[in-house]
């Protein structure tokens, strides 16, 4: 996507073959656009862990490249596959990519080309959930007119910057912007971390797609003035059940495009799927964070990044990152293959090669 | 309450017949305690429509004092009580209380008397409030080990800062509390103002409540796990049918307690119910406030009080201030006199001498 009128991914390498891994420093946005260099697999293991880079397809191929980096390290690769995984015990994605380069290199194949292919694969996947959702889309606008918009409500950062490039629940926005669609979207700030107010509003922005900043509360009582056509999120893990774990909060909005008869969709690539579970309320784990990202805020005072306090001194914090939207909640689930029911028969029926562990 | 082992009250005169009223600025805690005196009405206003002074009870109680102010500045009292009215469109109480001057002024009485009333009603009723409030904790602790806590979710402040003292939703906890029952609360942070963050953690700490803090995504994450008992909010309108308008984000904790059959109950003075209006998501006037609550966040930095920008410079934001629960979402009503269905019903049969306007 663009950023200030120049292409960009979320990822490259430095130069071609190169062990050092380039990726946007997400931590400093929307205020500051930093590229930063990891030279090592330590690096690329904080990075992720730390969050400099984060969303569910962007962790998977930045671990892929990590694996890249442990193998030009002379590392024990399984090893280095488990250092990678516990950096973020949520998302499905890094796990499924360092099982993967771990699999390519028992077959003989070359890494880099592998975490390539990963990183290739997963924007092209992001660019087909978008074709597929923005039929959604075209088929609200057109009980429209061309002056009202079709309002959108997004949760988190499903965007370019989650992925390699186009985004999960943003592509089908995207891809209804260009075609000429009044997408407007209301975007959740989702607090800890305010990835919304942080990454989707500047990334929306920088595309030029009309967007409003809401705080995580105000969507029910838009739901129920009528104010939202559809919610589109990501996610972190999905079941093949269609349980979708995503960041905490997503659930409640549910709840409330239930209560209103509202469309949810959850967009994600295959690689987001965990064959292996389908409760994901009992079966997805989810990651307690450090309570500071709740106590303190990250934010811009006088040109200066500053992370204030925000409440009493000494008060105990609990901070949990994802929570479990049950399938029941889902509309649909938009895939790289089209959408399907959020239900193991809709899953498996897009999905039929993939064998259930 | 007890602030530093010292007993107040949320508003108090000067001396007895001041027409200088002493509140509580609030905008400045849990970081400073700044006691601030509202010398003229004009004052009394923009301490409420600023915030320095919120919560239904308190807003009541200060703009009956400023009616006693407007006598004072000899000032027309039916100019002056729409002068109040517009600084908070959602909260009743403060029409209320300025309709109860009015006719006191009619009825010849004295208006510091009134407003001394009215403020010592407040603090009874909320007393009252958590004495029938607190047969629920009971009821449920009884249910456990000594060992194990009352978990209780609140949303916002709906604490003994928000009244006169004791607090709604709050005062079946002190009570509770004071009597030996465990008790823990997980207290939403509530953005955009973060009082939850603010000032239930500060006054649920200054008690020695047991309390944690959380966002207000992850209420809905703790009910799926068992971790909630009870649901317990306060109130700035509820309608004679039963609907709840309360802090933006409350209708969504109210679906997560109704999909995991927890009881969701709201608490409030009688003071806080409007008998016109009976459909509360059609009736009830929600506040838009200024989008900067949503752009900034305040908090403590270097021992200064700051305001960093949280988002992309230029972002369009929206800020409803509250949001309607449903009554068919709310378990019961805890009122001054007892605990009712959150229906017509169930209301009139405890105020029947109420008039339908």
């Amino acid at each position: 996507m663009q950023v200030n009128g120049k292409s960009f991914r979320t990822l490259w390498p430095k130069e071609p073959r190169s062990n050092v891994l380039r990726v946007i420093d997400q931590r400093q946005l929307p205020h500051d656009f930093v590229i930063e260099d990891l030279l090592l697999l330590e690096d690329t293991a904080r990075a992720i862990s730390e969050m400099h880079v984060r969303g569910a397809g962007l962790i998977g191929a930045t671990a892929a490249y990590g694996m890249y980096q442990a193998l030009c390290e002379g590392r024990d690769l399984q090893s280095a596959a488990d250092y990678l995984q516990q950096t973020r015990p949520t998302a499905i994605n890094l796990k499924w990519a360092v099982n993967r380069m771990i699999e390519a290199h028992a077959d003989g194949k070359d890494l880099y080309d592998e975490a390539m292919t990963i990183a290739d694969e997963d924007a092209d996947w992001c660019r087909r959930i978008g074709e597929h959702g923005s039929v959604l889309i075209r088929d609200i606008a057109a009980t429209k007119s061309k002056a009202e918009p079709v309002n959108i409500l997004t949760h988190c950062n499903a965007g370019w910057l989650a992925f390699v490039d186009f985004g999960s629940a943003t592509a089908p926005i995207y891809k209804a912007h260009n075609d000429g669609i009044n997408v407007h979207v209301w975007v959740d700030e989702t607090r800890p971390r305010n990835q919304g107010a942080q990454l989707t509003m500047w990334e929306l922005m920088q595309h030029g797609v009309s967007c409003t900043l809401i705080t995580d509360n105000a969507g029910g009582h838009l739901m129920q003035h009528g104010q939202v056509d559809l919610c589109l999120v990501g996610s972190d893990r999905t079941t093949r059940g269609g349980d979708v774990g995503n960041k905490i909060g997503t659930y409640l909005k549910a709840l409330a495009a239930k209560d209103n008869d509202i469309p949810f969709y959850a967009a994600l690539p295959s690689s987001t799927i965990d064959w292996a579970i389908s409760d994901g309320i009992k079966g997805i784990p989810i990651e307690e964070r450090d309570g500071e990202e709740v106590l303190r805020i990250r934010g811009l005072l006088d040109g200066k990044i500053v992370e204030p306090l925000l409440t009493q001194k000494g008060a105990k914090v609990a901070n949990y990152a994802f929570d479990v939207t049950p399938s029941r909640l889902v509309s649909g689930i938009i895939t790289e293959r089209g959408i399907c029911e959020a239900s193991e028969k809709g899953i498996s029926a897009l999905f039929s090669e993939k064998k259930v562990s």
